[in-house]
């Protein structure tokens, strides 16, 4: 119960979901590291692809995130790589999350520590992205990520694609890294009590940021044919300032347009403690709440 | 960050609120040991009383629990204290709460070893009492109270109110300790646009459990002068079974009865998340929602 660590949440992407003896070796340094905490990790053999979740006290994790990309360096051949999903490098993209005790500056400072250390050390070109980049075209992961490994070698040559750290030219077969910071996001679907795939479009086009809707929420319509239902998906890109609320009441507001009844919604995987604290605070109209007042807040801060 | 930490919240009320020396010595115990957590001290001179609130491992909230009971036998003097609330005890009640990797049955049994190990060590009277109660008139600390210290001497003397542990007389200067398992305590205040108390006390009437209301819901109408307002004022005695917004909404329904809106509500303290995630999960109507995806109690088990 040690006072105020310092938490940061990372969730590095690699070239690896179907040889289960490199993904248990990239996933090992993880494992029993004291100050870093395995929370999960997902293998996708379509998109030959791995997700770990893991949070961690800044200086633990470091040195756990730069062992694991040097695993993927020597396991992983991008020559040789092929999936479904876009990819650049042996290690993709990491980003890094601030949790607890540590500010977003602090994270954007921290993840170019780790992005400056892992290029010398490996030699790996690495490309600042998100709250880190160093220029507006590179925040969006897809801009920088365009053209994929096969691309990337003549792009990476170009001088407004110099990376930010390390060689100006790829990785033989480990090609290149996004390291960045950004807020946690929340995966969020509402659910509609219809089966029109076009409702719930012309719904998520409405409560969306890029057609004029909520500035932190993506959205798109998903049938859900086993229930015979339709469902906005949405990613809340950062709850500290588009709120869960918003976007659950936003929808209801548009439905009543369809004559359509919201039945519920659902969280996919984690949801930081905060987002559902403010939500709660919404519908009962608190007055003067603090995170301080959490009970498990306290104890473990 | 090791796995499946046993904790437990305790909030033992100590009959000592206005020597500042004596404070100190009894919250001593409490502070910089290795497995327990003091969370908060709360001193009135009024009722000459301390209640203190502590999370901890459970052998080390153990001993702490019984040295500061100990400070209290060394520093307190029933005989001549004097103060507004009513009491018992130089160590007036000690409550444990199950807050997490524990249930219920295992807090009543901790709270038993507690007291069987204080009443021996200390030549101590203790009435179990709430969940931890032998008889189901000491679940209620006030029946096991009634006479105070300077009635106890007798009442301990009669067979029904033979201690559970200890000598079956008083302690000369410590007079006699309540301990127990309880569920957490939720303040939980709902602000109303009026300033007639007869509206906040018909409402309370309504919501309170005694009165025809909410199970695990005890309630009473307050004026807050200062803003012009009147308020339901309640505590929340088991949230797993009757909800925040269970009481919120009902109170909202009475009120419409008066033409009086409901214009916020107030957590008072310190509040388990569960409490509030509930909440959340109930307004957004959560499907499938589990606690194991907050992302901070993930971090922390």
């Amino acid at each position: 119960m040690a006072a105020m660590k310092k938490i940061i949440e990372c969730v590095p992407n690699f070239s690896e979901g179907r040889n289960p003896e490199n993904i248990e070796k990239i996933v090992a340094p993880f494992r029993g590291q004291k100050g870093v905490k395995l929370l999960d990790f997902q293998t996708d053999e379509d998109h030959n692809r791995m997700v770990v979740t893991v949070v961690g006290e800044p200086q633990a994790l470091k040195a756990a995130v730069i062992e694991a990309m040097g695993c993927a360096i020597d396991l992983i051949d991008m020559r040789t790589h092929k999936g479904q999903h876009p990819r650049m490098g042996a290690t993709d993209v990491v980003p890094f999350i601030p949790i607890k005790n540590i500010d977003m500056q602090a994270a954007v400072a921290f993840s170019k520590e780790v992005a400056k250390e892992v290029a010398q050390k490996h030699s790996l070109p690495i490309f600042l992205y998100e709250k880190s980049a160093s220029r507006p075209e590179r925040q969006n992961l897809a801009n920088i990520r365009k053209g994929q490994f096969e691309g990337l070698g003549d792009k990476i040559e170009q001088p407004e694609w110099k990376p930010d750290f390390g060689p100006p030219k790829i990785h033989p077969s480990a090609g290149v890294t996004a390291i960045g910071a950004r807020m946690p996001l929340v995966a969020y679907n509402v659910n509609l009590e219809s089966s029109d795939i076009e409702i719930a479009n012309e719904i998520a086009k409405k409560v969306r940021h890029i057609s004029g809707g909520l500035r932190y929420c993506k959205g798109i319509g998903i049938e859900l044919k086993d229930r015979g239902l339709v469902q906005v998906s949405m990613n809340m890109t950062d709850y500290t300032k588009t709120a869960l609320y918003q976007a659950f009441e936003l929808i209801k507001i548009e439905a009543r347009r369809y004559g359509v009844n919201v039945i519920g919604s659902e969280i996919v995987g984690l949801v930081p403690m905060p987002a559902l604290m403010d939500t709660a605070a919404y519908y009962l109209g608190l007055e003067d709440f603090s995170m301080e007042q959490v009970l498990e807040a306290r104890i473990w801060e």
